[in-house]
This record gives C-alpha cells, sequence and structure tokens, in this order.
C-alpha cells in the first residue's frame, strides 16, 4: 500500500532553483515515499541511526529517510492528494507524499536531519517545524525568514533536533488556507536515551476540521466556526483507528491541535496525566490529574496511563456536536411536533421525505435516509451493542489480555485498517 | 417542593426486561424522589451510610438512597420536564426526576452504589459516569459498552466508588440531542477520611446552554454554536442561587461543562486554586493561582479560598455575550447613529418600536420593553445600587459576618430561593 | 504626541456629584494626560514613589500621575475616542484619555492610590479593577457595589495594591457594549522588591476583537462569534509595535484577553514558561514548558525567555482566521475550479471583478485589489524576504546583538512605531 517514486534524478537537478538547493549542493534528493491511502502501517525499528522505540500514526505512516554523511534525509512533498475520510466519503486536500496529514517524522534528539521539500502545489508554500529550537533561517515563515517556495521548486532545511518531545509541521505560507486544505504533519523527536519516558504503545494524531458541503469534495477554505467534519489525522468515525493496547502496557498518545477551537479530549476507564507539551516535558510536579484534556489551536498534548482496566474505552472530543458528521446546524428542533400529518402531505410532493427527530435523533443511528453522493450519515459506527450513534472525533482504545507484545509485521495488532471492522476483536 | 412516587412495586416488575434488571434480581426498586421545582434544597447529614458533610447544589439538590445489605440504592428516573429558567420563562427539557439537571448523587470512596436507571423519555437512553473508574460493562456507552436503555425499561448500573472527587452523569445514546436538551447531573464522591480536603461550604453546579427562540419553550437542539441561553444548573441570572457563606469559612466551588465552548469563570475579590478536576485532587505543588478558571467542555474544576473579604463579590462567566439573556447577534449597532426622525417614520407603522441603543445600551437595564411571551430581558437583575445590566451565567458571592454556622434546616442560609430577592441581607 | 489637558480645575468642582467625589473631598482633580495616537512611547523611569523597572505597552503608554500625602493619585477619562487601527483604517471607539486601551497604570506593591474617572460617554460607566484585592465598595461593578457613573460626573476609587502582579481594568456597567467598543486598560503592580522577578525587557498588551463592515467606523457591538478584526491593543498586522530586545535579555510578556473566545499565543523559536496570572505569581513546581499560551476570556498571562536565539521569530495567535484581516466567512472555495471563462463574462459586467483563489490565496499578499473605504487588505504585510500573507494578531519578537541597553529615550530602541518599517533593522 506504499509504493515509491524517484522524484528527481541527476538529470533533473537542474531545474531546481539555484538558491533553493544551495545547502545541499548538486547532490541528488532522497525518495519520497508516497502512500495514496488512509491505512495504518505497523511502524517498523529504525534501520539505521539511533535506535528508539516507534510511534503509531492513526490512519497513517512515518517516513523512511536515508542517512548520508551523518545528515538524516527526509524529503517531503507538497501537492493535492484525495483523502478518504471514512467509507463512503474522499475529499479532495492539499498534504504530503500522497495523503493528508503528510507522514510522521521520527527522529532521535542530537539528530541532524536535511529536509528537501518540494512544491507541487499550484502556489508558493513554506514549512514550519513547529516547536522545534532551530536557526532563524530554517524557521520557515514564508517573507520573513525565507522566500517563498516556488511552484516545482525544492527548498532544503537543516538544523539538528536539539530535544526531544512532541512537535508538528504545517506551512506559514497562505497560511490559513493551506491548513484549511489539510497540509500538516506530525513530528516525533525521540529521546537519546530510550530508558527516559519509555512507553509500550505511543499513538499520535493531529486535530483537524474540514467545511465540505454534502455532496461535494473540495473544503470551503474561508469558513471560521461553522465546519461540518471533525477529523483526526483527516479521518471521521467509524473511519478512525482504534488504539490498541495489551493489559499492563504504559501507554501514551499525543495530539495536536490545527483548527479553529479548543478540543477537549475525554478518554474513559481512567484517569491520566499530560506528561509533554510541545514545548516539552512536563515535569511530575506540575501534572494535573485528568480526564479531559483540552487542548488548544497550535498546541500539542501527550498523555500517558498504565491500562489496568480492560475493555473497550471510548476516547473522542466532548464538545457534542464534533462527534456527529456532516449535519445542518439551524435545522429547527421537532422535538414535542407530532407532524405525522404533515410529512404525509410532504411525502405525496417530495417522496424521500423522511419524518425525523420528533422523539429525539436515536433512530438516527440506524435508519436508511437517502444522503447526496460523498456524504457521510450523521450519526453511524456500530458496536458489539448495537449502533454507536457517533461521528467526528471519536474512537475506542481497546486494552486486552493475551495479545503478542510488539508484533511489528501485524499491522491488525494495533488497529483494524478500515475502522468499520473495529469490534470483531471484542473479548 | 419535593415530592415521592412509587415508580414500581412487586406487581410491576413483570414489565422490566430481563436483561436489563438481571443485576438486581427480582428485588423492588426503590423510591425515585422527584422534585418540580428550580429550588435550592437545604442539604442534610446522611441518615446512614458513611458520614459526609453535604454539598450545596444551585437551585437543586441530591438524591436520597436506600441502603439494601451494603449497597448504596438511588432510582434516576430519566424524563421530560419543565424547568423555570428564570421567573417568566419556563422550558421544556429533558432531565431526572422532575428537574434539569438531575438530582446530585453524593456518597463516599469506598460506597457500593447501585443505580436503577428507568427511561421515561420518547426514545432510548444510557448513563455514563463521567470521571468515575468502574467495569467497562458500566460505562454507559450505548452501542459500545450495553444495549440502549428502551423506553420504559430500567437497567441496573454497579459499581464501586473507588476515589473521592468530582464528577457528572450524562447520557451516552443520542448523546447531542440529550445533552442540548438539559439531560445531566452531579456526581460528588466524600473523602472516606472526613477531614480530608474539609472545607465549610461546598457548591455544586453544571455550566449549560440552551437555544430557546423568544416565545417559545422547546431547545433548537441542532446549534452548534450560536446559542441564546447561557445558564448554571439551566438557570439564568436573576434566577441563579447566590452563594452565602459566613467570613473566615473555607469555601469550595465546583463546577463542570456540558456546553459547547470554554468557560472563563471568575470571581471577584479573591484569588484561589483549583483543587480537584474530574481526574481526582490536583496536588499543591501543582496549583496556580488565579481569578478566572477556564473550564472545557467535558471538564470539571473546583476552586477554593478562605473567605476573608466580606461584601458582594460578583461570580460570572467572563465572556460578555454569556451575562445577557436572549438577544440578537446580527443587530446592527446604532452607536452614534442619530435614528429619531427614522424612529419617528417606523412609528407610523409599528406602534411598539423603541429607538435603542444609539448611545449604548445602558437604558435597557430599566426599560420597559414589550418582550415575547416566555422570553426574558436581555439585560435585568437589581442590586442595592440599581439595575445590574446582567443576565446568564452571573450570580453573587456573599461574604457575610454573624450568621448562624452549619444551620441545616433553612435554605434561606445557604441562598434565596428565587434569586430576585438576593440582596435583601446586604450589611 | 502626548498632549495635556486640564479637565477640572476649582471653579467646575462644583458640578460634580457631590457623592461621587466625597472621598477626595473638595480637592482639585489631577491632570488627565491624553494621547491621540497608536504610538509607542518609551517607558520613563518613575518621577517619584518607590522605584520600578517600567513595563511597555506595545502602541500605547503609561498614566501619569501625582503624589498627594502619600497617595498615588491617577485620572482616566473614559470618552469616544479614535483609533488607526493600522496605517489606512481608522476605528471610531470608546476608550480612555484618547485611545483604546486606555494608557497603563504601572505602581509599586503597597502604593496607596486614588483614580479619579471622569464619564464624557453618552452613558454611564464604572471601572472594574480586575485581579486587584480590594474592599467591596471600591470593586466597580454597577449597580451591586456601586452607583453607576452618570454622564459627565467624575468618581473616586481608592485601595491599596497588596501585591504585586498583572491585571486589568474596565467597565462593568453595560459591560458587553462597552467592551466591544474598546474599553480596557492594563495594570501592571511591580514588587516592591525590585530583585523579585526582575526582567531586562517587559512588554503589555490587550487582546481585543472587533465587527467592523468593510467601509464603516464602528463596531458592530452585538456580534458573539463572527468578528472580523482581530487586534492586540486594539492594532492590527502590520500595525502593531514588533518586540525588539537584545540578545541575552530576560524577556516577559504580558498579556490579558477580552474577546469573546480563547486565543493561544505562539511564539516561535523558544520554548518558556507562564510565571505570572491575574492570580499571581506561578511557583517553579507548577510550571509548564510551552510553545504556545492559551489565555482564556479574562484571563491574562506572562511568560518569560532568555533572548539566547537572534533572529526574527513570528508571534502570533495560532489561530489561523486570528491573523488575517477582515474577510468574508462565507465566500465558497474556488480551489480546483478553473473559472476564467466565468471571469470573463463577469468582467463585461463589472470591470473590477478579479479571479481570485483558484490556486490558493498566496495571490493577495501582493494584488492590487480595489477595496471599500477604510479598509484594511486581507493578507498584507512585507518582510526581507517578501509579503508576510498576515494580517490580525501578528508581530515579530526581534532579537539583535549589538544594541544599547536601556536607552529610554529612544522609542526606536523598543519598535518602529508604524509597524510597517518593521524590517529595516534585519541583520
Amino acid at each position: 500500500m506504499v509504493t515509491r517514486r524517484q522524484f528527481i534524478g541527476r538529470s533533473t537537478a537542474a531545474v531546481l532553483g539555484a538558491g533553493l538547493v544551495s545547502r545541499a549542493g548538486a547532490a541528488t534528493l532522497p525518495e519520497a515515499a508516497t502512500s495514496d491511502r488512509a491505512t495504518l502501517v505497523a511502524p517498523g525499528l529504525p534501520p539505521n541511526g539511533r535506535p528508539y522505540h516507534p510511534v503509531v500514526t492513526l490512519n497513517g505512516w512515518s517516513a523512511p529517510w536515508r542517512m548520508r554523511d551523518g545528515w538524516k534525509e527526509f524529503h517531503l512533498v507538497a501537492e493535492p492528494v484525495t483523502r478518504e475520510i471514512s467509507k463512503g466519503m474522499v475529499a479532495h486536500l492539499w498534504g504530503y507524499n500522497g495523503q493528508s496529514p503528510g507522514p510522521t517524522i521520527e527522529c532521535v534528539e542530537g539528530d541532524k536531519v536535511r529536509i528537501f521539500v518540494t512544491n507541487r502545489l499550484p502556489e508558493h508554500t513554506t514549512i514550519h517545524w513547529h516547536g522545534i529550537l532551530l536557526p532563524n533561517g530554517m524557521d520557515g515563515v514564508g517573507g520573513l525568514t525565507q522566500p517563498q517556495i516556488p511552484v516545482g521548486k525544492t527548498f532544503v532545511y537543516e538544523f539538528e533536533m536539539k530535544k526531544s518531545g512532541t512537535f508538528m509541521y504545517h506551512p506559514h505560507a497562505d497560511e490559513m488556507v493551506q491548513m484549511a486544505m489539510g497540509m500538516m504533519g506530525f513530528i516525533v523527536v525521540h529521546p537519546r536515551n530510550p530508558a527516559f519516558m519509555r512507553v509500550d504503545r505511543d499513538f499520535v494524531f493531529l486535530i483537524n476540521a474540514y467545511d465540505i458541503d454534502p455532496g461535494s469534495y473540495t473544503p470551503r477554505i474561508n469558513t471560521m466556526t461553522d465546519f461540518n467534519l471533525w477529523t483526526w489525522n483527516s479521518r471521521a468515525f467509524p473511519g478512525i483507528d482504534s488504539l490498541v493496547v495489551r493489559t499492563g502496557d504504559r501507554v501514551r498518545i499525543r495530539f495536536g491541535n490545527l483548527t479553529m477551537t479548543n478540543h477537549p479530549i475525554h478518554m474513559h476507564g481512567y484517569d491520566f496525566e499530560v506528561t509533554c507539551t510541545d514545548g516539552g516535558w512536563v515535569p511530575k510536579s506540575a501534572r494535573w490529574p485528568e480526564v479531559t484534556v483540552d487542548v488548544a489551536v497550535g498546541q500539542m498534548r501527550a498523555f500517558e496511563f498504565d491500562a489496568a482496566h480492560p475493555g473497550d474505552w471510548a476516547m473522542h472530543c466532548h464538545k457534542s456536536h464534533h462527534t456527529m458528521n456532516a449535519m445542518g446546524h439551524a435545522v429547527p428542533t421537532m422535538i414535542g411536533v407530532d407532524h405525522r400529518g404533515i410529512a404525509q402531505k410532504i411525502n405525496r410532493l417530495i417522496p424521500e421525505y423522511m419524518v425525523m427527530g420528533d422523539k429525539g435523533m436515536a433512530d438516527m443511528g440506524e435508519m436508511e435516509m437517502p444522503l447526496p453522493e460523498n456524504t457521510l450519515p450523521m450519526m453511524t459506527g456500530t458496536g458489539p451493542f448495537g449502533p454507536l450513534e457517533m461521528g467526528g472525533m471519536f474512537t475506542v482504545v481497546k486494552v486486552r489480555d493475551g495479545l503478542g507484545r510488539g508484533d511489528y509485521a501485524d499491522p491488525g495488532w494495533y488497529a483494524h485498517p478500515e475502522g468499520t471492522q473495529a469490534y470483531e476483536l471484542r473479548l
């Protein structure tokens, strides 16, 4: 499911703007691996460089690199992509290396990284490395710290990963538009000492939101508050991977927010502490016990817990509209209104018309309502006890006994690729 | 003002779904006490079980229980209710045991509780026990951890209160709708050791929001951001009880947020620290000095202070629109516009038309404007120095000398039942 | 640029309401200095009273005072003002002493202050001293702790500054309207011990938001969420002063939020800790490492860092719409739509019509589009590498080598008065 393409060989190096690749000289660029699916790729142990315990990117993957003269080289390609939001809906977004979000960049404290960024968008772009301490010229703010990267050109970023932690990358050029189109990716810098803050399972995702009219494919980029798709890694429930862990595991869940509002991430069955932000590791003395972590826009949070309680534990944004898929927020209330007579009359005119909502909306979870093309049901998903009546930012942390530890070759260990089969393993 | 009804005796047990009451067997259900008024009921000392210092629920009450073979048994009835939002406005909501929010559940660390939930709504429901550590099957997520509770049926939840703290209950079935209709309630688990984190006064409320068109009674359940009633325990100023304490008291104020946005709760006259969240007690080393506590959706916070400064101290959400009652957010500005001539012309067509707002809105506090039926004034309330020009999420913490401590029999000690008489005690 | 006017001499004292100046007796009022420009005034060392290290108010200034019998006397005049939001746009606001925000009040822990507030608005007002511990009667809540200050009258507030910290002032009368019109100001109480929490540079600003229709001058005061001007000290980029510091300086940046939503303030190039809130100084044990500080409405935050990394570091609200100037949030997406044919047809009807946005909006940064009168471009500002494509809540922290320390006489040391020349100093 992951293919590779060789973007630029020796013969095409000449088309690059000279200034833009001056730091890398005339070297060939590393491969830019690409993915065309929203499928979790089981993390692999690092083939070279410093050792680390890899993270699991929900519905995503980590970028490969090549080592060259002591530098870890990555290649990101900014480009239009097609992302399946959940089964039955596809969005036309902008992203990196075939998907939105782009691949997770994993490296180790002390690594020197060189990241080639090729612009295949219809307009200029840059990348800002959010939270990373780096030289001013590498900060990626178009116009302020570097020229914009023109269409078709490649820019090279070089810096040292001075500290471990939880970071992200996104454009700082036509920023509102490019983030509204899905351009973002996760960065994890692992501690040089693998024993420091060691966990057994380490999950990452970015929180995003889109406003895509039912029946259409491209986000409305000017929307400020009235989004209708609330997503994690550009996926909506039931398309979001569940987080499968073994009873007794030490678990870390990391996320960052690039929407336009706070998201209070709530997990059932446990209390826990935030141990890391995009500013660094939180000292023990400063930690709060929480069951809901409010992450502001442009913030990242990691929380940790010991998976002592087996079961299927819901994890979701606690804003109730954010666990719904596209719906009309101005539809009037029908609760308490007996409109059977009215419905009959309307049915003569519009045969598809359905009476809904005079007793609440629980019927939505099961009913067959004709939807526009490329539109998710507002409430959907099925669990072992019936319809879940959810959408958007919702998934399940599955704490299981008796599974093998560390079987990296089996993606199914981590999650169910399509999300919709998420409950088959229930004990 | 609190009546009792015996929902289900031995003769009607047969109508219960067998699976749904399997845990409780054929036992009769405990009484489900009910209240039809938004009036503070003075807390009583526990008649049996472990001792504790009761909390005060603003404009509300705590649920009674019965002890049975070492289990503390409660009975919640989910049902349509009528709630007075403030004098002059009534809302048709869904709640528990006659009111929205439902009664506060108080118990003690280590208590084994059995909670019968009877569904008298027009659609299925469940209850999720937010923040409580419990077995997966008791978590209350419809479809995931249990079947939905059908209309007319009773489900039994059983678990141990493993830790003390500040929690809440709400449905996890057709969740957006049922919370938008007012279904929620507070849970306090008192420490087993009564000396631990002991306070003299302990107040609780839930933050909610509704969108009810002027002149109507039922919330628009699809609203995502543009709410027009910002309430505490489904009450708006001046209908919110004031918090009366004695000078020198140690005071705790606990609240949880089930709206769609953060609420920064600001109290005048003091600085204070958050001591408890729905995740547990905050260690001293981790506490911040604050005058405004921002509580995210699906979070709970308790702050504490020593009532050293006598007086009438405003406490409110600091978002200025949240201390207003229903208003049109799209009404154009009249400030600086002299529209007396225009008003004359309009008056010939619409005799009730009033010129307003060309010099600000302070006149609103006093003026007599014809309002639609069942509609609160936008700005209202009167203090010892005149109109307060407030609404919504606003009340007063009254720190008083010379009042008797602990007179639990007198509700007036805690607050003034109707809110509007809140200032008679001013020193 | 700062003029002075003598509002009230002995001859006019008779028009004051007797009760309103009873505390100050028949004394003359202190001068009310005024400013008619949005220009940073370099801070001066205190001419009398306890010594302190002054703060820098972005695009603003600190109020002078007079010492009288051991009291520090200030005079604030609430009045309509004209504020330049950025070059090319002026807003008609309400503020204090000629500008919005009003002047910063600086004093020292232990100071006894007497603040005369004269009301030159068209409606009544009060001032609440947010975060200050003071007697109940000085708390400034109209109707609750004092009578409203009528039009044309002066009220006197007297209290002791019991603790150092970061505070603000704003009305508590017709509060929603008066804050939406820009009435607010910063208060800094310096520690009595100048060595306590000493920094080299100390910047302050208030976060505000306005909804001003393109082509008009007065905010729409009823707007709850859909603001179109996101400002710091009522200024939008590129009109916001940059923060210029010397390499190695200890820097503090303080801000408070009086909008209707949280603002996550993100600074590039550094991680840092919040050291102060409006509740007090944050103990070291409780501090979190951050790169983005989320400040809720009615909260204040100060963060600090050692300016070890030279360069131009962006500082901005991380909500992407808050770094844009006025735009239509409901404009449909043109990305991916080839509308050249359509544009041709429209051009025949409307010659000014411009094709925009089918490839993103990066063109906006450079293009010449006819704008309504008194309207800022949506994306604007220029850096050393070209257009910055920003607006609203954005500025630059400039960390520079080789500049003189403490040259208080030179405003240019702190920032470039017009903002638009902000990049000339780039190394």
